[in-house]
């Protein structure tokens, strides 16, 4: 497999710890988002994936694009250890979980949204910090309310295993520390944060540890 | 089962298509996103769901939130007719199109944003308006990519038969109608859209159709 990376894109840091717990050493190729040249836009990633979003995941001839498209289908193709729990009860919870973070929280932060809330919109940069927040706030106040206290919650999201809802969860309280957010009314949320964190396959994918980071 | 919606949602809207594919016939309960009362905020539905959003399904005693999921689960536990297909590539290509909208376009349209965007923010209607047709435009013009000229696009998204990028890209078209962006650059998305809507699955869970409409 081949992995088209940067290292400070959290729905590429998804993609690297799921791979790391399947056991899966890809190929890496780095797209730097912010450097001058556009390299995102380059004619290679963009025949690849006309949103030209990094990640992209290469099988053989398979083009993936969408980090959950892309978890959903490495737990197919290597079922273990698994991403998702037995029961479609039980998937569906950890499917809401990582959609909390995936559809309602981090694309109101990512790069192109702060950048066109800069312009064209003008919004300083002390508001669009504030509008960060909020999202973080708005999001991560939703996630603990749904893990805190109910009883299908363990060391991690769902029992005392990793899976989908870990993996979109811990690239974004690193985001939220960038951002200088208020974690302390996450208590569950940093307990199964910090249980992630001692595990290799989290640790060796953040981006601090990648080949390209700065 | 019994189902907690708002016509306008797209996310309900999603499910409702859904259902109506798998022919579940639940219970309805309407909330008003938009009366003064802020009904969402009831005590009932923060119960339900902390995150305080629609659509909210409940099968017996499971809660169910966040839609995709929601469909993910009707299609495990009512398999026919699937709406993903056999083969794991083509499953990531399904949820990829899915989450194109679900992740890099709707989140950035809904009420809580355009409203954020209002207040504290102070944009303007005309420049929310431009924000709205932006985000619509990238997603749609990524949509059309991976759909047009792809010999897996068929008469619907994947092949012959509706399904989970059907049931996203649907109500995403009636919120860019209603917000009067430029269709024309996105024939194929269009004719997927037609062919949709001439389904009495689409058809019957559209807005307008619905009891709490007005």
């Amino acid at each position: 497999m081949r992995l088209h990376d940067y290292f400070r894109s959290s729905a590429s840091f998804r993609v690297r710890i799921g791979l790391n717990l399947k056991g899966i050493e890809p190929e890496r190729r780095f797209v730097h988002l912010l450097r001058g040249g556009g390299e995102q836009f380059s004619e290679g990633l963009t025949r690849l994936n006309p949103q030209q979003l990094v990640p992209v995941l290469e099988d053989g001839d398979i083009v993936l694009t969408q980090s959950l498209a892309i978890l959903e289908y490495l737990d197919e193709i290597h079922p273990e250890p698994p991403f998702l729990p037995a029961t479609p009860a039980e998937r569906a919870r950890v499917r809401a979980l990582a959609l909390v973070i995936a559809c309602d929280l981090h694309p109101l932060n990512n790069l192109r949204v702060l950048r066109y809330l800069k312009e064209p919109l003008g919004v300083a940069e002390e508001n669009r910090n504030a509008w960060y927040r909020h999202w973080v706030g708005k999001g991560l106040e939703t996630f603990e309310a749904l893990v805190a206290g109910d009883p299908a919650t363990g060391r991690f999201c769902h029992g005392d295993a990793p899976g989908l809802a870990d993996i979109c969860l811990v690239p974004q309280i690193f985001n939220a520390r960038r951002f200088e957010c208020d974690l302390a009314p996450y208590p569950t949320v940093m307990g199964i944060f910090e249980a992630c964190m001692a595990l290799p396959a989290f640790d060796a994918a953040q981006p601090a540890r990648q080949p390209d980071a700065e």
